[in-house]
Order: structure tokens, then C-alpha cells, then sequence
């Protein structure tokens, strides 16, 4: 037995103690150090879930891990213990349709760590001792904090946003919504390439941190209203468009910017149906592409933060131990406060 | 002077003389032999505009349109006298960002016949004598009936949207929709290699007549709604679906119906705000890709007709002599009887 | 034990008995019935391989066939005794790098039928009694002819190089060589919309084949070099050129007749190294693209002969009973008066 | 009459007074501050030109030119006088079929400074007067030094090569030849996330130089055979290569690094045929794309050099006066001691 983070109702959050798992031949073993609160993981905090997806059993949390291999199967040649890992939370079944087409994330029987999506649910990485397969353990450099290695997970799914906008080389970027996500597809973009890069919100701290984060420009859509609709003079000026709000009034606004032919890729979920102005798409052709999670790119996302060339550093607000994880969940869902609230699990 | 058929207000709609235009070095004037009224003539009859399109002076309507050249200004070298022509009613200014861009279609400055888009109108070519600049008029086979050319410009609207597609070849095909777009986008489809073509509306005869057409399928979704939610089971199974109804019911049950990174072509416009549930969309990362008009797909559809290799023949419900314009219109509005009616100028 | 062609050594081709090979319980026992004689068979035979490819033990040849079921093991589903099948040589490991992104067609441990690429080499199906994956065995119509089916393999390369090819929908194309391989892109191509489509040969009859299967025009050019140097005039006219002759000469003259920005896929194998005038690529930007065997493209390639949409039987030169494959493998060779040749083997 | 830097016939260079073109309405004139010489300029003095193109009248040189705009014609808006600019060597016409679809840099009527392709040859930008159009003047900082501006051009040939490239977000990339091209190359690549950059060269300073500019590996192929043929292994690790080299061999031992899928991007131009093994492309369906001058990327160039995003300044080795041009010329070709060698023009 070993201590969890889990989610027993909306608002019920325990620390306990859940039963280890056993090690499959192809399995590893980590000892977690920490995992990073995602906006998901607030859902079912909060809401006890999102959309269609809701808790029916108790879930342990956490999807935005790293730790150090505590033991390993018998088949097992790509970690050693002792080695240092970003753990990918996905799994995917590697025989069906999809995953034989090189589509693994869309795979019809995928197993993704602290996830209501199927029943039983899978449980989550909030936890000490976790069992993965050998794929999703991704070694990272033993000088590297884990702190930084736990955002191999948010910037992947970054990183597969970029991938799904086409090359960014020389574009100019809108991106809605100051969160973790758009602020790490603002490294991401610009790490990519991208010619000038506007952020919006509606809240001043995420969009100061943005302009230290190398955003060229801000804008407080709730107090600036008319900076938006400058951008959107003529047919629009946007080359590409990252939602990552998950609020219509961001993505409407956007939809203004985007030039003919711009493509609008959506990261963010919003609550149930959204109201848009087709048309609008239709004249300028427009391109809105839906991406979700990641793939190739989560040992993308470790290898750029290995080496330095993407730094999540500036976003982590807090490291708090596992036992207040109350305290922390709490914290992580104060925008004005709190950019990423980690917690630390020995 | 010569006669034409203009709009003046809703409903109202007259068969009167208008005066001829004069000749520019880099023109060509046509004897109009046929026009096809399309959905948008329609409008402006019924409704005075769609959207925020609205006539604002009285308006010569068509824009599907083919005839014989009558006269060429000095510097014409593409047709003489006598040659037979579909016309081609989009003259981009050629100099603007998007012209130099090679997106012609997008151009800032944008002359299309018979529309209301900006004011002065552009008078259209339903009209006995028509000039356009060298470039809009394409030479047909002289053995090829009028008729059969002026289906250029709406199966040019069609190519283009299965050219915004991506390559067909081998994929499974959602339409929905089986007015002329729907169809033609059928033959278009079918002619790019796609492998399986399902067609839908809430009618019975254009359906019929896309079976006739090689549909592989047909649903009326009015009667049969089970039929497409066994094509929504799994993830969906469709590769590519062309919205060609401009409505929301279809285009929420399509997007149940595309797979995993599947693409959506809105060629309909609807009228003004859509709801859609876009967390399908970022879940299955499908891309919604609007479509408008067309450029280079107008010469690919001539030459598609005049090889024979499409035949738009089968949608042809009547050709109606102008003074019958209003009974055209009327009949042409009728979706029971009516598929595609064209008048003829001469 | 049943009867194989088998090759031992150049110019040694034996029908001899060969043991049957066990079923596992994803397996299926065809009863081939008809199977193509291939380039690459005919360079075993004639040769003992092709490139750095040798024969090192007898091999059964051919990878062109279709067949009936004679039994199936325990798990498989997809396909019942009696049916009717084609058959796709390609066996993938399902667990190598290439496999895990959707590129099954490299795969590291690819097993296809009747080749010596690996050693032992995979034996073919020029047999009585074949055994399968249950993946390999496609099922047609119980009306299609086996010889149709047989057509699947080859056509399924020729619809992959289209696939490389990006969209032909209004496209120019070049198609040079009139051989089976040539001859079966001239009508994928013609499938996937292409607009105009010339071919070339050194060789009358093939030529006057392809003219009778759709090519707009074709080209001798051992006899009128004239006609290509036509169409290289100014940068060149074509956007797509398919390489199937396996002759430098004739990508020479290619490169020169595509326009900037075209695409030229390579489909011919050539011996050993090709010289180039690559500037002519860098200053065109031209992309050359290879092509190997195929993937989805089978299933693609059984659903368009078996609907109709593509028609290989004016390729069919010869049926001739296996045990006159001695016979067949010369006829086949015969460029003046063969195009495809089939064994039959029951 | 002002000064300028003149090839008469090979190895006879020299300053020499020009008369002074005359203002139109849509261009400027330029007070040039610097040049930097390229290796086609390089050509033109040692050889009297490359491949075809051979001087045949008093060529003025350079392109790679940068300056302050001393006056305008009546029509400019887009700079003023005293504003610094870098110039954009390429005058496409805008007329032709070419200008038309967007790729200007394949103009049928190109002028692009400094070039011998046709005839009156395009007089070049190593002239202390320069006149341009309005288009080709692009407005750097004031702060920012004429030395870096003059890298827009080189910089730009290298977006361009990567542009044509595709995505290089997390990608392998393989660079041959690490002369000033391969070295921007390096950057650009870099600038686009490339995840693993590996140069190689025949000579260690310039890839002592490459280490320095981020260079993940550096191979002196000529030194260590074996580093390049570790790369090669299995079917190769590389998902994009640049060959900047133009030496056939340097292309030949890339074929083998590129992994199945991958993209090989020629930049360099080699002197007549060059010997390949396509049957390699073929087998792992690798592409090979010509890149060739640029057209957008000169204004990304601008601005990822004004944004200090890319900084050339460490390839700059001698700002040389231009009365000592036979020196400068005879520097910058000794790839031993130099990267870049500038004129300055005042």
C-alpha cells in the first residue's frame, strides 16, 4: 500500500492509501517525485468531471508526472532503476484500428492515466508508487529537476498543437487564453519559429507573465476591447490561431482575426455547444482543426526542456507537499495567483 | 441597349433593357446563349440578399453563364469572333496581397458578376450582351451544346471544394445536401477518386437522382434517421464530408459521422450563427475547412465537361426563355420538381 | 505437398512439389488460383535478382494472386472457406518503429511473398496451396473472375504512387513507360481526376494500348524525339510525372518537361546509379519522390476493380496453365507482343 | 556616375565608374553601405559563371546588399529617404502565369540583381547608387547595423530551404556542408525546432564554427568516415537533410542517413549530372526537392535578424572597403580563413 490523491466525489479530494499494483514483464515501476494540477484534474475536483465525462468510482488524479524507476520488469531495456523519467500517461493498445494506422492517440482502446473517459476508470499518477509500460517511461538527464521533467506532459500537448497548425516559420500567431496551455503553446510557437506571436486574456497576471515570456504582444480583451478589433481590420491578420480558453467569446473574436485561408486550431474544451459565425470561415476558408493530447511529441517536449531550449521554469507557482493536496488543488484554480501548483509526492 | 434580368427589391423582378458597356482593349464581348440560376439569384429575389448581402440598387442577377463571342477588344488574343465561351465570373484586381499570393480568389477588389457583395453592384450576366475581361472567358468545343457549358462555374464552386478536401482517392465520402452543389459535388467527387460516396437530404427526388448519379448510398434523413447514426457508431467513418445543405442539423450530424482526423468542407452558407459541438471536433482533431468559389477549378471544369468525363446533363431540369424569368425563378425555387433551370437569352 | 514455380538459379525455373506450410489460428489456406507474372519475377528468373537482391536458395516466385479459401485457423473472422480472395503479399511485424507510426510498408522485419530481399527468403505464391495472414486475404466479389482480382497487387503500387503524388484532380501529367506498371498508373491516374495524360514508350503496341485505355496523348519517343522537346518548352508543362520505365534517359527528359514546383514520383527500379541534372531540380524546385509497393492502397485497388470504376482486363495478354510456366515467363518477357501474362494453378 | 564593383571576363574585376540609373515613380534609390560577397559572385570572377550561365557583357555583382534609401519616386509610401533598408535582389514581373499563382520566384521574367541568366544582364547591387522598386526595399531598425541587414538575403535562401522543407519541429536534421549557406541553414533550422542538428564539412574551422552556433554534432567527413556511416545504420536516422555542398558525394552518403519518408533539400548546385543510387529513393521513398532563391522569407529574414531571433554576425568575417575588392574577393574564396567577407561601400 502506498499514499494517492483521489477523487471520491465534487469536492471530496482524499489522500489515502490505494494497493500497489503489480509489475508486468514489460512494466516499470517509479517512484513518483511530482506531478503537476492540470485543468482536467480541477474538473473533477471541482465539478466531478467535464462534458459527458464523469466519475463513477473513485479516481486517483494526475496525469503530469515524473520520478525515478524503483524496479523494473523482466523485459525491460529502456530504463534502469535509478534512472529519472517523464511518465507519458498514455497508453495505447497497439492492435486496433488506429494505432495500426500510426494514429495511437486516437486509439478505440487507449488507457490514459487519471481518466473518467472509460469505466473502469483509470487511475492516475497522484500517487507514490506507479506501475507504466516501458514506453511511457521517457529518460531524462540526472541533473534534471523533476520539476521541470513533469511538464513533459502540458508541453507535449503544446507541441502537438504546433504540429497540428503546419510550419509556423515566419507566421504571425494569435493565441486566446493566458493559462498553462496557452502560455506553454507560447513557448512552443515561438520555439517553433513564429514571426510575432498576441496573447490574450482577460486577467493582467497571465499576461504580464506572457510579455516576460517573450509574448510580442498583450492584449486584456475584458479592458482593451478595441486592440482586438484593430486586428481584425481588413480580412484579418492571423496567419494562425491557438484557442486555448475554451471560451466562445475568444474563439468568436479569433475567427475575425484569422486572414483567408488562416487556420484556428482549438486546444481548449469548452462546456457543450459553441455559436460561431460560419460564414465567416466559409468566405475566408478558414481552417479550424481540433487537436488533442499528443503522440511523437512527448519525447519531443522532454527532449527540448533536457536541453534547455524550452524553459517552463517561469510557470510553476508552487511545489506543495502531497499531504496538502487540498490546499494545493485550491490554490491552483486561483488564476490571479497561480500559473502551475505542483505537488511533491516523498 | 439589350435586355437583361434585374432585381430591383424582393420579389420584384424584371426582364428590361439595359445599356450595352463599352469595350476595353483587354475584353471580350459575349452574346449570352444560357444562364443557370443558382441559390444565391434566388435569394436576391426572394429576400432581397442573404446574410448581410443586400441590394441596395436594382441588380442584373447570373453569374452561370455561357455564350459566343460577339467582339474582341485589340489586345485580345485568347478568343475571336464566334468562339463559343463559358465565363468565368470572377476578375480579381491582380494587384492587391492576396492576388500576389496566388489566392486570387480572397482579392480585396474582387468584380463577380451579379453581386450584391459591394456597392456599386457588379451587374451579372443574365443579360443579352455581356463584356468581361479576356481572362474570364474560357473557349469551348464548338460542338458542345451552351447548355452543358454553363454548369462550368457551379462545378467549378464543386472542384474547388474537393481540391480544399485533400486528395480523394480511396476515401469514404459524406455529402449532405442533394441540391446542384451536393450533386455536382458528387460527380466531382466521384471523378477524384473517391471510393465511397453516401449522399443525404430530407427529399426524395434529388435523392433518387443521386442514386441515378452513383451515389453509393443515399439517406433521407427526414425518414430514416437510424441509417446515420449507424454510419456515427465507433468514432465515425467518414474521411471527408462536404456540407452542402447550410444547415446546422446536418452539419452536427456529420461531424458524428467523420472519423479521426477527418476533414469537414462547408461549402453551404447558413444564415448567420451556428450552434456545433466543438469538443467532437478537438477530441477526434477533425478539421473544418470552409470552401469559397474557386480560381483555377473553373478551366478544370470546362475541360471536365467538354471531354465528357463529367456530365452535368442529368441535372438540367429546364431551360426557360428569358421573358419567362419569373416563372424560371419560381420553378427553380421548387426543390419537388426542379433540379437546375436555365434561361435562354437568345 | 503441392506444386510451386520455383526458381533455382538464373534461367532454372522448376514446377516442383513443395511441402505445405502449417495454419496457425490467424491464418487462412488459400487455394491460389490465377497469379501475375511480375517484373521482378521475370528478373529472378532471367537474372537471379535485380540490384543488390540475389537468390541464395530455390524460391517460390509471384506476389500478384488471387485465390479461393480453402480452410482458416481458429481466430479468423474476416474471411470464410470459399471465399473468394485476393491476395496482399505484404506481411509487417506490427511491432517495429515503422509499424508503430503507420508506415507498415518499411517495416524493419517486413516478410513478402516471393521475394529474396531477406534470407531465408519468403517463399511466394506461384502455389497450389498458400498460407496467409488473415490480414493478407482480401475478399471479392464471388462474381469477380480471379483473373481480374490477381490485378489487385500491381494496381495497388500504381494507386501508392499516385497517393505520392499529392491531388491529380485537374492535373498534367507524364507517364513514362508503357509497360504493365505504366499502363495500370495511366488509369489510377486517370481514377484520381487527372485532367491530361501523356504517355511515352519506346515501343508501338504498348503505346497503342494506352491509347485505346484513355491516354490524351502518347508519345514514341524512339521515333519523335520532336514531341518531347515540345513539351519542355519554357520551363516545362507538366505538374505530375510518373517515372515507370526504369530508364534514365527517360527521367532525363522528364525532369526537363516538368514545370516548377511539379512532382516527379519514381516508380521503375533502375541498375545501379542514375545520372541527373539536378540543377534543373534545384532551379525548378522540383520534388522527386520515391515510391514502394503500397498499404491501404490494396483494399483500395480490389474495390475499384470489383465495382467496376477501374477495368485492368485489356492488360491481360495470356492465361497459360502452370505447368507451361516455363512458356509463361517467356512470353511475359516479350515486349512486342505481351503486356500482362497470369499462370493458372488449378 | 558613382562607383562600382565590375567582372569583366574571368579573374578581371574592377571598380569602375557606372552611370546612374534613372528614379521611376514606384522605386528608390539606395546609398548601399554593404555587400556581402556569395559565391556565385565568386563564380562569375573565377570562372566567368556556373553551369550555362556565362557573363557576356560587364556584369555589375552582388545581392547581398543593404543600405540607406537616399531618395523616392512620386509614388512610394513604404520607406523614406534616411530610413535603412535591406534590399531584396528579386524584381518579378507580376504578369506572368507564374507571378500569377503565387510563385514569383519562378517568374518567367525575372530580374534579379547581379545575375547573368539573361541577357542584358541584370546589372548588380555592389554600386554605391542603387535604384529598386518600392517592393524590394524593406525597412530594418535604425539601430540596427547594415552588416547584419546584408545577411537578409543568404538568410532568406535558407527560410526558403527550410520552408520547402516542411515542419522541422522535433525533427532529426542532417546539414551538409558548412559553408555559409549550410551555416545559415544551421540557424534557420534551429530557429524552426529542429530537435538534432548535424553538420559536416571537409574542414575543421568552419565546423569548429558550427559547433559554436549550436550545432548538436559536427562530422569531418573527410577526417571520420565511420561517424557518417554510424548514421547510416539500419535505414537510416535522419528525417530531413540540406545538401549545401554541391559536392555529389556528400548527396550520396545523405541518401543513405535519411530515413524512410524523408526529405532531402538541395540547395547547393553542383557543375552538370550528378551520379545517384535512386533505387535507395525509391526503396525507402525518400524525396528530394530543389529550394532556389525565396520570395516571402526575405521580410522573415529581415525580421528574425532585427528581432536578434537569428543572429549572422558570427559568420561575418572582414568588412572589407570596396576599392579593395580584388582582395575581398580573393579572401571570401579561401575557405581556410573566411566565412563571409562584406564590402563596404562609403
Amino acid at each position: 500500500m502506498s499514499l494517492a490523491v483521489v477523487v471520491h466525489a465534487p469536492r471530496d479530494l482524499r489522500v489515502e492509501d490505494v494497493p500497489d499494483p503489480s509489475l508486468e514483464a514489460d512494466e516499470v515501476e517509479v517512484r513518483i517525485g511530482v506531478g503537476g494540477i492540470c485543468g482536467s484534474d480541477l474538473h473533477y475536483y471541482q465539478d466531478g468531471g467535464f462534458g459527458t465525462v464523469r466519475i463513477k468510482e473513485p479516481l486517483v488524479l494526475g496525469h503530469e508526472i515524473a520520478g525515478t524507476v524503483a524496479a523494473v520488469g523482466a523485459q525491460v531495456t529502456a530504463v534502469r532503476p535509478g534512472d529519472k523519467v517523464a511518465v507519458n500517461p498514455s497508453r495505447p493498445c497497439g492492435q486496433c484500428r488506429y494505432c495500426r494506422e500510426g494514429l495511437a492517440l486516437h486509439c478505440l482502446d487507449m488507457r490514459f492515466f487519471g481518466s473518467a473517459m472509460r469505466f473502469p476508470h483509470v487511475q492516475g499518477g497522484f500517487r507514490q508508487r506507479l506501475v507504466a509500460h516501458e514506453r511511457q517511461c521517457v529518460r531524462v538527464p540526472d541533473d534534471l529537476p523533476l520539476e521541470k521533467a513533469a511538464f513533459a506532459e502540458p508541453l507535449a500537448v503544446c507541441l502537438h498543437a504546433v504540429s497540428r497548425a503546419g510550419p509556423l516559420l515566419g507566421r504571425r500567431v494569435l493565441i486566446t487564453g493566458a493559462g498553462p496551455i496557452g502560455m506553454l503553446t507560447l513557448l512552443a510557437a515561438r520555439h517553433a519559429g513564429a514571426a510575432e506571436i498576441v496573447i490574450t486574456d482577460i486577467a493582467a497576471p497571465p499576461l504580464a507573465l506572457a510579455e516576460r515570456l517573450g509574448a510580442d504582444e498583450t492584449i486584456n480583451v475584458a479592458k482593451d476591447p478595441a486592440a482586438m478589433a484593430r486586428l481584425q481590420a481588413g480580412k484579418g491578420s492571423f496567419d494562425v490561431m491557438f484557442e486555448a480558453s475554451g471560451h466562445e467569446a475568444a474563439l468568436r473574436q479569433g475567427l475575425e482575426g484569422v486572414r483567408p485561408r488562416g487556420v484556428i486550431v482549438l486546444i481548449g474544451l469548452g462546456n457543450g455547444d459553441t455559436r460561431l459565425n460560419l460564414n465567416l470561415a466559409v468566405a475566408k476558408e478558414v481552417e479550424v482543426r481540433g487537436t488533442f493530447r499528443f503522440d511523437a511529441e512527448f519525447a519531443w517536449a522532454v527532449e527540448a526542456i533536457a536541453s534547455g531550449r524550452i524553459d517552463p521554469s517561469p510557470l510553476l507557482t508552487d511545489v506543495m507537499p502531497m499531504r496538502d493536496a487540498l490546499h494545493a488543488f485550491e490554490h491552483a484554480a486561483d488564476r490571479s495567483r497561480a500559473m502551475k501548483v505542483q505537488l511533491a509526492f516523498d
